[in-house]
């Protein structure tokens, strides 16, 4: 695992991000135009709030996902671009409503709208951005897609309040952890990827592989996303190790330990995350006890358990270009925490 | 004005939304019933949060209108009773933001749903209710309201942002303001009037007509509310007179006092407005100049404007009971006041 052939000189490389970039950079190019012009405004506050997040260096990896799921059924009109930059609005809308809701101070090593224009600009332009998402799908004129973002849109909130209900909680068990992840990122990977067949007029087997592609990949995604919160499995810590800790998150790494743990530690979990006491020394205890219990690693192991699901979903499949981009993906996601 | 004949006795009666409850009863019901259901959710702290706004005993004139303007036109499906939940779920989704947005404590004589479960809470079930909302609309399939609503959504968050960017700005003018309330009230009035004859495959010019009854009753109800907040015409000031002043917000009362006002006026009014100094006894005296100023009663006069307009946009209409309910509820906003 963890790497792919390259055909060429049979050596070894690792997965990348790449074929899907280049087999959607024209259409993404068409998404980049829309996004711009879709988050203007006479308001002029609204394109500033919106560009500094859409600007900010985002993989746009759910737009991708729609648009190669789009061409690998032969569609060839213009709802995919619409349906995908659709997409990344709601995303970016659901961005600016967690910095408020988290009241985070930065994102992606910049600080946040709500850090510069405050959380009321923040929920408004957040506001916007859904609506001239619901616009762009009302245009594609798919009732299908419609049904499964705005479906989307109904289960993302509804696990950002589960989140909420959970935050601080270390009585929450695996299984809610799950819950709250499938809601909260799955869900909208999984419509990223089903409205591509949807749209192609694919059959009813080809949606559901690829809604089956985009939910595990949306989980493998999450799990991923937080086990490099306490540095993933490299002892080089990133920018922004320590946030769902400072914030108390009760994510799998966390999880894991607490259950995990002698009674002692479990004293200390609450202290930190039911309490207050996160400071960088408390930091550095938790990712020792992640270590000693396996934590990150089983929760890399989860990671890799749904990856393969994904995976499997698209192997009955026709083989196409984008059919590997999108399973060299899963694995470039996974391995992002090496 | 003020009045309306009441054909049984010869007697002038007081307008009144009486006419619209009983026509729109049946359907009501419904759509409460679907306000109840698709405000559930297993996340408990949804219900609970949507259900302490919901049952705080608002009028539900959006989606009355939405109701009786389906009927006008002969709609005997159930799509209106969904169109219409939807409406009211738009509006409760903008209202918790707005308490986030305006750090409101009371809203309809009740603590804001933010006071009580936080701001946190307050920006995610109202991205919830919106999904559902989208959700509803989706399910009656027309694409048509699907627009008009969705539209809608994007305008309602423009105005709200604009008039965040005009919150203590005395310079804005009358006109600005206009476009404030059109976009941040009127928008969904006007959707919510339209999408009756738009599922009822009634003609464009039909169309037109509700679409026009929508936006004006809708500036008209705005301008009233603002001149409530004043106190209205009325020396007998309601309780929650005075939140504008304290908040800052410029609104027509503040714009034509401050234009009209001397050099001191004008001072104070900064110091009110733009400044901090808006206690109780800034609050009477910006009440008295007002009354000086002829400002209250203009705001008034401007809203009998629009109510105009919205009454000749039906006048074409055949004669229903529908109709006339509509009509009689332009004078009942207006007369409020009183």
């Amino acid at each position: 695992m963890g790497v792919v052939v390259n055909l060429e000189n049979g050596k070894r490389e690792p997965a990348s991000i790449k074929p899907l970039v280049e087999l959607t950079a024209a259409d993404m190019g068409r998404v980049n135009e829309l996004i711009l012009s879709r988050a203007g405004s006479d308001v002029e506050l609204i394109p500033e709030v919106a560009n500094h997040l859409i600007s900010s260096g985002g993989k746009r990896l759910r737009p991708m996902v729609t648009l190669a799921a789009a061409q690998m059924f032969g569609y060839s009109g213009d709802g995919h671009v619409k349906l995908a930059t659709s997409v990344e609005f709601m995303h970016t809308a659901t961005l600016l409503h967690d910095d408020v809701v988290d009241e985070s101070d930065m994102r992606r090593g910049r600080k946040t709208a709500r850090m510069i224009w405050g959380n009321q600009a923040s929920v408004l332009v957040g506001d916007f951005l859904l609506g001239q998402a619901f616009r762009m799908m009302v245009d594609v004129g798919s009732i299908d897609a419609l049904d499964i973002l705005s479906s989307a849109a109904s289960i993302i909130a509804e696990g950002e309040v589960m989140q909420l209900t959970a935050a601080k909680n270390l009585d929450t068990t695996e299984d809610e952890y799950f819950s709250v992840i499938k809601a909260k990122t799955a869900a909208l990977f999984s419509a990223a990827a089903e409205v591509g067949p949807v749209i192609a007029g694919a059959s009813r087997a080809d949606r559901n592989a690829l809604r089956s592609y985009g939910v595990n990949l949306g989980l493998a995604f999450q799990l991923i996303d937080d086990a490099l919160d306490y540095g993933g499995s490299s002892t080089d810590l990133g920018k922004n190790v320590g946030d769902d800790f400072r914030e108390g998150k009760v994510t799998l790494p966390v999880i894991l330990s607490y259950r995990r743990g002698t009674t002692a530690e479990r004293q200390f979990w609450k202290a930190a995350i039911e309490g207050s006491e996160a400071d960088d020394a408390a930091l550095e205890k938790a990712i020792g006890l992640m270590t000693r219990h396996g934590a990150i690693t089983d929760t890399i192991a989860r990671a890799r358990h749904f990856g393969d699901i994904a995976r499997d979903a698209l192997a009955p499949l026709e083989t196409t270009r984008q059919k590997a981009a999108l399973i060299e993906v899963i694995e470039f996601c996974i391995s992002r925490v090496n």
